[in-house]
């Protein structure tokens, strides 16, 4: 049950590390990890009210792929301290998610955490609604026949997650996306990565497709929009507009951020750069989820349902794939199969 | 199950954060921690190597008394690093267990974070073997018929645990326990908290009461025995002498380690501390723990069967009535009860 028997195990992973992975509950152990400071609409509200939503991401994370989400709670806003703690922490898990931390903080953070470890690090309010959202986007090109390659993006907030779909979308179009932010500091951050400073009456007159995340309900006017726009507005509980209003005036597609949720994204993500043994996750790795969940979509929908668990292994599938083919995961990689 | 109704939860406890303890999963996860500097026998193998034991640990606490042991590994031996990184992550916690963690840092990092937390921490090699083993000694003294403020004690090794022990007794008793250990600074920090620098060969030829834990098998020769000595060889998995030869050299009692195993303790405490929201483990709650064990060892053994679940919630509902006695605690707790 425990004792002498656990020391030989002890004796073996001292002798050769990489054997933690395979004899602990470290192969499947994720840290979730928050300081509160940007949770759901709720804002700064500290880590220990944001432990419910912690506990809601680890149960998904559970039921969706089987890994064990452990909530860690941060009682620090301070970057450096918030980095030092996750890093001397990481080797008890194999892969750490970043939870609700607020811009710009979540940029420096993210970064510098991924360069020390070499377990994958994702800040899932960047990426995993980027993923969920490029996802909605690619079937919504498809739905109206739109060239992702030629169409002119604009994006409508660039907090975490809109900074980081703007950057995802770049990638995978080659071409500047438009930003719009309140703060010149956003403004800069996304013109430094690529994108082209703009604001909400130029992205609303010259943009084919318009992503808004800033958490203002009704922000987009029913006369800005233009006849066969592509209009995403993605803010939750209440869209920038109202998608049948935005339709009603000659948009192509409307579509608001109800069924945008990032649980479509993370579990399938994790799993599959756990499981491949990924020391990151890369913006090709992000892509093909995007791409799985695009395809997995059935018509007439903007996303699959997030408690269809195939979905959530395709995604994993994709993802190990994708890392293998970098060159970064190890190609014997064992697909997860739900027991 | 997740998305909306999470928010509300969140939006209370961010109002009354007393309330995380009784909407989340804080109330029964207790971080068992360490930086792997001295597992069992091993020493220092590393917090990776240390995994398979804080694994047992948790599943142990998780069995005998149902809360949810979180395996935390530190990356770092610095006591600063170790204190502050601790103290950062504790809220996600109802309590710390730290495990497998050196002297004299042990020490020092247990005060510190003790002194900073409201939550219990415990250094289990420390307080949870000097439960176990006052518990042995109880029983020792029950069959024997000795007065134990009137014996003299005499206490071999001076590490973690039996400077604890050492700590236990003198609180006991009232008088000085004689100490013994190779190193000085282990010494001198006995003689600081009240104990008596002595020597192995003095300890022998004077104490009625013989505790060692050095880690040393044969260290006690046959012929140091003296008639009547109750003496306790804790060392593991190789005793100081075998009780066998001390009864033949007219020891009145004696027993190794192998039963004396602190799993006895650190449920029950944890458990018991936890239920009566008590902010930390006082030396009182540590000896109603002692006093369980050894009221509840069948006639002939040293300690009861560490599996027997009764033992654990008996501990538990001592320990917490000890903190509602001395008013650490709240009395309208509810003992806990397997489900």
């Amino acid at each position: 049950m425990y004792t002498p028997g656990v020391a030989e195990v002890c004796r073996k992973i001292a002798l050769e590390p990489k054997l933690a992975r395979l004899y602990t509950s470290i192969s499947h152990m994720v840290a979730i990890i928050t300081d509160g400071t940007a949770v759901l609409g709720l804002g700064d509200i500290g880590p220990l009210a944001a432990m419910p939503v912690m506990e809601g991401k680890a149960m998904l994370m559970e039921t969706l792929v089987g890994l064990s989400g452990v909530p860690v709670l941060l009682n620090t806003k301070d970057p450096d301290e918030i980095v030092n703690t996750i890093a001397t922490i990481a080797s008890t898990f194999c892969a750490i998610q970043l939870e609700d931390i607020s811009a710009p903080r979540c940029f420096e953070i993210e970064e510098r955490l991924q360069a020390m470890l070499d377990i994958p690090v994702m800040h899932d309010d960047q990426h995993g609604t980027a993923v969920v959202s490029t996802a909605a986007l690619l079937v919504a090109a498809r739905e109206t026949g739109t060239d992702l390659t030629t169409a002119v993006i604009g994006q409508i907030g660039l907090g975490a997650a809109g900074h980081a779909i703007g950057q995802m979308l770049m990638r995978l179009t080659g071409n500047a996306v438009y930003g719009a932010d309140m703060s010149l500091e956003a403004l800069e951050r996304f013109e430094k990565s690529g994108g082209k400073k703009s604001n909400l009456k130029e992205i609303m007159s010259e943009c084919d497709i318009v992503i808004a995340t800033t958490g203002a309900p009704n922000l987009i006017k029913p006369e800005m929009i233009r006849k066969g726009q592509i209009i995403l507005a993605l803010s939750n509980p209440n869209p920038e507009i109202d998608p049948e209003v935005a339709l009603e005036r000659g948009a192509a597609f409307a579509a608001d951020g109800k069924s945008v949720n990032n649980v479509l994204g993370f579990p399938g993500i994790f799993r599959g750069a756990v499981d491949s043994y990924a020391p990151r996750i890369t913006h090709e790795m992000l892509m093909a989820a995007a791409e799985t969940i695009a395809r997995l979509t059935p018509a007439g929908e903007l996303v699959p349902s997030p408690l269809d668990k195939k979905v959530h292994h395709a995604v994993a599938r994709a993802v190990a794939e994708t890392a293998i083919k970098q060159g970064i995961a190890r190609a014997d990689y064992v697909p997860y199969v739900e027991e």
